[in-house]
């Protein structure tokens, strides 16, 4: 696959073994992140590329996403004397990505890291744009910073390490990137069946490529770069309720239904037609079936809107794809407009 | 005073009032950062300048310059509802400068701040550069990253409020730029007496104007930057021996130590002449003191000094004034040399 080039640091999908291996080699103490997963099912797949190096491990999930475990990551740099010239792998998903690329980019005022994204989640997603952070007092990426890192080396057989739910969670993030950027792509997607063999290669190139093509041309979030919330103004206040129930939904499941709610919105604002709107629904449904949404205090997702860093005090702004393969962003959106959005879904 | 313009950011020393109000004016939420000494001392004098605002108040003192206080700063941002779009303005000196913008910096993926240095350390040292951080594990800015203020505001009404011993401290930094770039200067500094009235405007405006054209030219110390670390490479293992005493040494005393003894070295390495030496060192002596070293651990001061960020490995490189109004840097120092200069100055 050809390189991506993103904002002074390659994206390496797959193959481009010796570049990977030449990157790493001009660093003299390399520490690796990992957690009880990806240390059993992907650092056996690559730990023979890294030389010599040190592993840090973490215990798993966003729970652990948090402060406590950054003063223990800085805590295992500072005893294991890395310095200004060491490098940090991130050999994980989107939790070790965001964690260990805040830990590295303020450790000694910032220590070169690399991306080695394990779920096919982080693979479209976080592995490109330089959003980094913790969680901190219950809100997500409360505290972090935006940094590059050297590379990225995406390897798409760590995605038969992954448990089902877990890679159809990622493929909601697929979804939105066709939706916002190419019809062409949104109906090849509705085509394939996750039972089947399918083409990672290809499919995570594609996506990852549209990520890194928005977020070059608004790398802080002034503007265009708000398209890459579809869905996930509603998406993240469902699942932040959801995690406080004792099955909280995969961050992709909730963002496949915060789509079809704001796909709903934008049809209300004229943006979408509602047959699109259908087909959307439809796609997501066959793949993640249908939600119980009456089990969610609909004050309690409002509630959670409000704390978004995404909304300006009390105005709701989202971003609404309409037509399929474009997106419209700072669109202001009223409560009642939300509410007459989940009536329609119910 | 003229503008010094640094990097996409003004420092701003006296007057300027209708400049900074202006940029302050562009913000709908402001913190002002404070400490029991500040807000008694420095924060009546420019409050009515902030329009409305929130103030933050932690306790002085470089030992709370730590995650605990980093985490309360957080808390505190959180709970009074700052957004992407607030100011945080930092009022005091380097522990405030420098926490304060790491966690500014890392709020929210870093939101704006401003900074309004109170001490003399502070107003020609800490803010310019874009270093920010806090200690960790006996470690200082261990934990930090680069960032720029949107302006740095110098009032040196403030320091009138200063302790005596305070304002000597951080005439070593001013007495450090001038050796390492100006011959004129370093004898114009001889002259003054601290204990008469000072013209602390220009010498001010001077010696940031030297800081922030090293720092321009150099902004991630990569190279030419480390000429501002003369005198810290044992300055600052001095300072962490002081630290566990009774009676600690201010940085800028530590710096004075730190400046003849490596003064010495830079003679034993035929950088310096021993005429100039003992002109360094009459005038700093004049000022601060001479200081019994018997007291320090030889052993810890070298161990501190391999824990040293500036160190690779085993090497020690350290920077070194030679003639007066030039620095060297990258200098290779060996052990012996250093325990030379110790017994020099005993």
């Amino acid at each position: 696959m050809p390189i991506i080039n993103s904002n002074n640091y390659e994206v390496l999908v797959d193959e481009h073994i010796d570049k990977l291996k030449s990157l790493i080699s001009n660093y003299q103490k390399i520490a690796v992140i990992v957690d009880e997963n990806t240390i059993s099912h992907c650092y056996p797949i690559v730990k023979d590329h890294f030389g010599n190096h040190e592993l840090i491990e973490i215990s798993s999930g966003e729970k652990n996403k948090n402060l406590d475990t950054c003063n223990f990551i800085w805590s295992q740099l500072i005893e294991k004397s890395f310095d200004r010239k060491s490098l940090v792998i991130n050999l994980g998903g989107g939790v070790i990505g965001d964690m260990g690329g805040f830990c590295a980019s303020s450790y000694m005022r910032g220590i070169d890291f690399l991306q080695m994204p394990t779920t096919l989640l982080s693979q479209v997603d976080a592995s490109v744009g330089g959003k980094l952070g913790v969680d901190y007092q219950g809100l997500k990426n409360i505290v972090g910073t935006f940094n590059n890192p050297i590379a990225v080396w995406i390897n798409t057989d760590f995605l038969h390490t992954l448990p089902k739910k877990e890679l159809i969670s990622g493929f909601a993030e697929m979804i939105k990137h066709s939706l916002i950027s190419s019809k062409d792509i949104f109906y090849k997607l509705s085509k394939i069946d996750l039972n089947q063999k399918i083409d990672w290669t290809t499919l995570v190139h594609e996506s990852v490529g549209i990520k890194n093509k928005v977020v070059l041309e608004d790398p802080f979030e002034k503007g265009l770069r708000k398209i890459l919330n579809f869905g996930h103004s509603l998406g993240h206040a469902i699942e932040t309720e959801s995690l406080k129930t004792d099955d909280p939904l995969p961050h992709g499941y909730a963002i496949a239904i915060g789509m079809i709610l704001e796909s709903n919105i934008a049809v209300e604002k004229g943006l979408l037609s509602l047959e699109e709107s259908n087909q959307i629904s439809e796609f997501i449904t066959k793949i993640y079936g249908r939600f119980d949404l009456s089990d969610y205090d609909m004050d309690a997702i409002i509630s959670n809107l409000k704390h978004d860093k995404k909304n300006e005090d009390t105005k709701f702004l989202f971003s609404l794809v309409g037509p399929i393969g474009h997106c419209n962003y700072n669109v202001e959106v009223k409560l009642s407009e939300i509410e007459n959005a989940f009536n329609s879904y119910q």
